[in-house]
């Protein structure tokens, strides 16, 4: 199957953002500096790669993809939420994000703070509002929840920034960088597959696959975006490269050198598309963002 | 009736402290310092108010308190991740809490502030992992989550936190001031007494007597916090007093005076009490709780 990548990512983008819109609009009201410094990290041009592949992933085991829009939705709030909180002074200090001022340049350290904490709680409002759209499936909602929480928090995304702070500075074996990663970007890319598989009704068959191709597409992530930090161009990575390396960050091209590390996300990539041989072309999309990892510039 | 109301806080604590050693051991794993930091805030001597009111108001309903633990522990994570970050240098600045030095005191700010996101993630984690306790009952268990998110979110606790550092140093109307509280502590106080109500299969009427005196209860605490706040001891306090006109904190004797605000309490106090006339001695334990707050020395 041949399809137009390019349309489809820029369609679902369209369809993420409208909601996203609906549920945080940015209309005054108490406390509206936080909810728009909320607005502004939420709407500052993020690729909505999480819940595309939730959306995605409802669509390959035959669903609704705009039923589990709530879910893709509380994924990418809390991706938002990660970026504002690894951007503060205290931890990676960084003042760009996208192109644009982060959270804590555009309004105050505070703010930022606040408002990455209220996007990490409203990603938890929403689940548990959808649940009249769920009628019946409650119980699938709430194992949702659960595995969102623990993909974002200590166990996953939490845990993962703790260690890769833990691990600046430092030689790291490629055993601790899977570890690192794994818990930091994999579980949230991971969950984000799994949980529009579940919401969508797939069978545990399909759960099981699409969670294996979750993983390994979570980890060919992270290689690809530790190459595009070596090789990629500021202008179009919106951000400054070859901050890992000034950072002593832990990478993959540091760890594996640039040509195994590429040759590594190519064989993450073959195996996570081949997670979905059982498939049929409803799962184009999902094995199309996959390869596109290898080829993308930012 | 005569309660010991001593004896029954007491143990009351025993319960949630034991429940919430249980959701949070201080076992070695990944990410370790992470957990460490949560684990020290968590258990840095809290009284466990939140989570106490959650399981009286389910006592009130009829209801075996122990049941909605996870509600409960999941309300003191909460407010523990509050604390931490209201204690960041950029927000409060604090260096003393309960006693002891605050999480970015004790850690560094970085493993502070993913402290508190991984107490704030990890409470919906537990809520929402409960639902094999809550069989046929997790439409409730979904309203209590949504509840609490909103409670503790941009509607409530983070945008009254926002207000709260935007009227400092400036002059508040008596109206403002409540609109700060309400958000800051009020919201999770009222969702305490609520999702207890709730998760113990409280009635309509039963639900909402208990959120009325639940949100008469959160001003009373806030005007008597105040109050300590000028009159109370730095030992008894565990925390430096004072400290509200020193920030030109907006604050219920500044802006009433402190006679006045004395006999606001203990207006709020009364009519909170009167919110459980048709409750029988089940109820005596948020009696007593509320008519503590007047006597309450720290």
């Amino acid at each position: 199957m041949n399809m137009d990548l390019k349309a489809y990512l820029a369609e679902r983008r369209g369809l993420v953002n409208r909601a996203l819109e609906a549920y945080l609009p940015a209309v005054r009201g108490p406390a509206f500096r936080v909810v728009q410094a909320m607005h502004y990290s939420l709407f500052a041009g993020g690729k909505r790669l999480r819940p595309i592949l939730c959306l995605a992933a409802a669509e390959a085991v035959g669903g609704d993809p705009s039923e589990v829009l709530p879910v893709a939705c509380a994924l990418e709030m809390i991706h938002t939420y990660s970026l504002i909180h690894d951007d503060l002074p205290a931890m990676d200090d960084d003042d760009l994000r996208r192109g644009q001022p982060t959270c804590h340049k555009k309004f105050d350290e505070a703010t930022a703070i606040l408002a990455g904490d209220g996007l990490l709680t409203a990603a938890f409002q929403i689940m548990a509002d959808a649940a009249s759209r769920f009628e019946g499936r409650e119980r699938d909602l709430l194992a949702v929840i659960r595995l969102i929480a623990a993909a974002a928090g200590y166990p996953g995304m939490v845990g993962g920034q703790m260690l890769d702070l833990q691990a600046e500075g430092r030689k790291v074996t490629l055993k601790e960088l899977e570890t690192i990663h794994r818990m930091k970007t994999g579980a949230l890319l991971t969950a984000s597959v799994r949980s529009g598989a579940v919401m969508a009704g797939g069978t545990r068959a399909e759960v099981t696959a699409l969670t294996s191709y979750g993983e390994k597409f979570g980890l060919a992530f992270q290689v690809t975006d530790d190459l595009l930090d070596v090789e990629g161009e500021a202008g179009e990575m919106g951000k400054a490269t070859g901050m890992d390396a000034q950072r002593q960050k832990a990478t993959y091209p540091g760890v594996l050198g640039r040509q195994e590390a590429k040759e590594w996300a190519q064989r993450l990539v073959e195996t996570a598309v081949a997670d979905l041989q059982d498939f049929g072309p409803v799962a184009e999309p999902l094995r199309e963002v996959a390869r596109y990892l290898l080829v993308r510039r930012s």
